[in-house]
């Protein structure tokens, strides 16, 4: 494993292998995160490689990084494996790890082994920040809020798998493989006035965001991006595509507000306003409110012992 | 969790409740450790409250900041939980890390929480040393090495839970509420050749060290502190002294070596020697070495799903 991940960094005195990591001291504000992803709860084994559950969990964790602007610096891992699980499996999905903190720019510098009923992945990451960081609170009445990628892509791949339609490959791609916005991040320093990653789906996080800067939103559904084909599966998949969109959880975008004005267009794509009244109120494209029942449904932490799916 | 939690503290700008944590920069190396308590694996709910199970799961990651005599700067915790699993215990658990924080002088600023068929609470910390950190690195021949505490009194403590021997509190006490170590941790700064925290058990955490170093090592077993009354309970509970203090895990004590010459008897106690020659070798009291089995035989992650007993 210390062959997988270890890689030559000067910033690291003591990698894997010692009771503790340790690394150099830096002069900007760190930005600490732990997020898991746990087999039956987030993920079945059959739908994913152990690479790839290695590179989601890592990316998973790395989006609460760039919704706070952050550059990663270092990783930690916490890993429960069954005694059953082979050698080469672990390999492959430290590998995955390896995979996504090169694309982040860092490495893992240590961890834990443990046994454990189910595999769960622990991934813990320090960040860096220039300057103030990103965070929930601090959008304006005004603002417009912005969105990267197309939220509701991910939580369609996830239908697309459990009803083994491994043909949409576009949708189980965007599920298996979520984006890393950690450049995009830190592009928002400065430009946004408030960020959030789309873990818990789109109304549920932007409810994060409005609950804690003290304002509500409105948002236009025409507004939202979705991919070519999206109501043509959602379809075949006998999926609410409003659902998908607004609700569905695990995409890892970033949704963001900016001042009135300002122009972050090339950073992401507008798809609703910041207001006083509080509330997240959503237009159809025909001008009428959504029903409030098709946006509060989100991803609910201790719902299901299985993957957290559209109803 | 968070009123449980949150501590007033001018270092950290954001905590529990953004996406990530926000630390001031600090100009001293960072540490950084991660540790993980499984039940069924690490404890039996039978055998602690969850407020000792999060006491104690906090204390045993700390432990290993302690060995290399870093200050705990901060903490963030990633929990499983069963869906079955009370609020009143989750905030036992929780205010079980809180006071072992305390005594740490940190704090939890952020944590994840998922579902999971097991409790576990994986633990990570960040400390920062002055100066050099410890390692395991660094012993050499001549040097003395030295143990806190009584390496084999938790090991007993774990008999006799396994046992419903809850009489002999002081062991199972041991096992329970493991020392803090961090200040002692400190004091080994520029004293201390290598150190290691004692998880594994001591022969097995000395190979660690010796590994590292390059070296090998001679133990007087009669030098190795023994609480008053262990070889009478071990004897009422069928177990080896001398396995439980070679080879029994998780009494979280230090193991450090010293050069020779320099007296550190007021932070622990002589217990052998480093030597050129590989390998561990254990003298007894009637000068004979002892078997190497005996000492061999640590804790061994994915051995067991049961706890890690002696046998």
């Amino acid at each position: 494993m210390r062959s997988i991940l270890a890689r030559r960094r000067p910033d690291v005195a003591v990698d894997i292998g010692d009771d503790a990591a340790v690394l150099s001291a830096v002069s900007e504000p760190l930005v600490w995160t732990v997020d898991a992803a746990v087999e039956g709860v987030h993920f079945r084994p059959e739908w994913l490689t152990w690479r790839e559950v290695g590179f989601r969990s890592f990316v998973a964790a790395a989006s609460d990084l760039a919704a706070m602007g952050a550059a990663a610096y270092a990783a930690v891992l916490s890993l429960t494996l069954p005694h059953e699980f082979h050698d080469e499996s672990l390999f492959d999905l430290v590998r995955g790890v390896a995979d996504a903190a090169d694309r982040a720019r860092t490495s893992v510098v240590g961890g834990n082994l443990t046994a454990g009923k189910a595999v769960s992945v622990h991934t813990s990451l320090l960040g860096t920040v220039t300057g103030s960081p990103l965070t929930r609170a601090g959008a304006k009445s005004g603002d417009t809020i912005y969105v990267t990628g197309a939220p509701g892509a991910a939580a369609l791949g996830l239908c697309a798998l459990q009803a083994n339609r491994l043909d949409v490959s576009e949708f189980v791609r965007a599920w298996k493989r979520p984006p890393n916005r950690l450049a995009r991040g830190r592009e928002l320093l400065g430009v946004a006035s408030a960020a959030v990653d789309l873990s818990d789906g789109l109304i549920q996080d932007l409810g994060h965001v409005c609950e804690a800067s003290g304002v509500g939103a409105v948002i236009e559904l025409g507004q939202v991006p979705v991919p070519q084909r999206f109501d043509q599966v959602a379809a075949e998949l006998a999926a609410d595509p409003v659902w998908l969109t607004l609700a569905g959880g695990e995409s890892y975008e970033l949704l963001f507000t900016v001042a009135e004005g300002v122009d972050a267009s090339h950073l992401g794509c507008p798809i609703g306003t910041v207001r006083e009244q509080l509330g997240v109120e959503v237009i159809a494209a025909d001008g009428r409110t959504v029903d409030e029942a098709a946006t509060r449904v989100g991803y609910q932490h201790f719902t299901s012992q299985e993957p957290n799916l559209p109803k």
